[in-house]
């Protein structure tokens, strides 16, 4: 008996190191530094000692995880292999950057139920085109054959990032104040989360992935609208943060994943804090409305499983946040001034 | 339609995250920073600046991520989710410290059919056992409710390390010469790798997982046996390398991982360079004569699948052998002389 004959390809793994080789080294920097057939990949804190030492008295690593969740049945539904990968790098690059962190490098594991290799290459592509997105490094990453528990056609995807900033500098919302102006990022769909129901009202209504619905407005089907990739916010927010780095006007974020705007932004606020958020301030993409019609899912419901249109939040000094709106917007986001943060009780509150 | 009728539970997501907590923090140090219902872990780089600047001069972050493959389906068949959790943790800091690093944090992604509180928390407190083991914290992770991607008992996780090391201290190999003595340290059994082959063997050679095999020579059943968590060598190495940081007496490591002995020690070898390993010098453990004789694997195939009882090797310069496997011995290392680095074309040469 043999390896080979138990469903595991040595070949086919092989091959595939050797395919995804040019995905990861397009994002690699000067601080990547040399494989040497490494069992982990080394990334330097800074470029040089020096600047290492200018930049860095007491540096905090900031870290997280997640995965697209069922957004990887859609994909395989569609055999779209190249965009789920932005959506992982998305998912936890938003979360890192709410910190104050910069994103430094990001690992990928990839779990199939057999490897094609063009596939798997293509899943890895879409992880990179995220890095590159995202200007973190893709330092390493793991692709799992696992033919018996996951069923043919299936694979799911978990990503980490790693970060830096500097002690002083994280943004932990323990500085937001009544007054703070919240500004609003918009998304770019429904991003990586609540798609178990998005898949349920597909089924359930008899909606057709392949179709275009003119409801959406949209020329793509509505398979191609649910697999838009997840926004990345990392340069834009890590660009405001590194331009009022003394001042530090930005007091709170949040990413808004799973359980909306409800559920994320007192996730950040005090228990003394309401964020006052008008409804008007922002339209709600059109996927939103289609998908609450069609599956008669309550207003409620709707907030607290979908992002509504807006990805990222940040609360900013009065003062400064036509400013920060201002340079958000000239770096590529559409930016909604959604309302104040106000004395309360740790909620959001819709006007 | 609500969230909860398309299978997912937040709710029992909120529960777990509780039950996970005392987990988490009991793996925490004073590096690890409060949590202020963050969005992503926050660890210092060192306990203060002071501290951090002697320490460091030009850091280098280590990092890697793995799975553990279809042990998992055993521990599903057998439904043991506790110790999984080190195979885990094992996995990744094991490659960790083969590059020098001192491992600092881990971060899980954990998918389930469905989520079941007190499964889940059990996989995370292997996850912590293994993080205190290997003297790391467990700064964050995921744990995703996937029922149609995972089939109902099914669950796959995946791990992320990182580490760091001072620049001039990276441990690549690169100083290994003719004359080093190579030390093999034992493997607790199968460890994580080749799992695939022995579920086939166990599959088709009638074998039952809840029996006693004579041939094993263990009061455990067979089941029990191959879930023996992966050993976690994290702190003998770290103290090794601590002991002999000036020196630089260790001149290249490699985790027996995929590939065994022959596919990893080759990984770090320059290709000048030949491993001459002694097969008499290590005892290979029941296990694995009981899955070869079953199997009828040969002998090359069972070098290639599994580690054959050495899970972790070291090249160290010949004068400091004699103490640097002492010392590894008094850290609870089984520590064997395996043979020594020759001239040659880069391969592992059994005599």
């Amino acid at each position: 008996m043999t390896y080979a004959a138990a469903g595991v390809s040595i070949d086919a793994g092989d091959r595939m190191v050797g395919m995804i080789q040019s995905h990861m080294r397009r994002t690699h920097g000067p601080r990547v530094i040399g494989a040497h057939g490494g069992f982990a990949g080394c990334f330097r804190l800074d470029f040089n000692e020096q600047l290492f030492k200018r930049n860095y008295r007491d540096p905090v690593l900031v870290s997280c995880t997640d995965g697209v969740g069922t957004k990887v049945k859609i994909a395989a539904d569609l055999k779209t292999y190249d965009t789920v990968g932005q959506d992982l790098v998305a998912m936890s690059v938003n979360d890192l950057v709410v910190q104050g962190a910069e994103p430094l490098f990001f690992l990928d594991y990839l779990a199939v139920h057999k490897l094609y290799e063009e596939q798997a290459t293509a899943m890895v592509k879409g992880v990179s085109d995220g890095c590159c997105l995202a200007g973190c490094a893709l330092l390493g990453g793991e692709t799992a054959e696992m033919p018996d528990v996951y069923t043919p056609g299936e694979f799911d995807m978990a990503g980490f990032a790693v970060g830096v900033c500097e002690l002083g500098k994280l943004v932990t919302g323990e500085r937001a104040e009544p007054g703070d102006v919240i500004l609003g990022l918009a998304s770019s769909g429904v991003h990586s989360n609540g798609y178990s129901l998005v898949r349920r009202i597909v089924a359930d209504c008899g909606l057709s992935l392949s179709l275009c619905y003119p409801e959406l407005d949209d020329e793509r089907t509505l398979g191609e609208v649910l697999l838009t990739p997840t926004r990345i916010y990392a340069k834009s927010v890590v660009a405001v943060l590194r331009r009022y780095r003394v001042k530090q006007v930005v007091t709170a974020m949040a990413h808004i994943t799973g359980g909306g705007l409800p559920g994320n932004v007192p996730r950040v606020l005090g228990s003394h804090l309401n964020a006052r958020i008008r409804r008007a301030a922002w339209p709600v993409p059109n996927v939103f409305g289609f998908l609450g019609r069609h599956g008669a899912v309550e207003q409620e419901e709707m907030d607290r499983v979908f992002n509504m249109g807006i990805g990222y939040v940040m609360a900013v000094r009065p003062h400064f946040a036509e400013s920060v709106a201002h340079q958000l917007t000239r770096a590529g986001e559409q930016v909604y001034t959604l309302g104040k943060i106000v004395r309360g009780t740790g909620k959001v509150v819709f006007v």
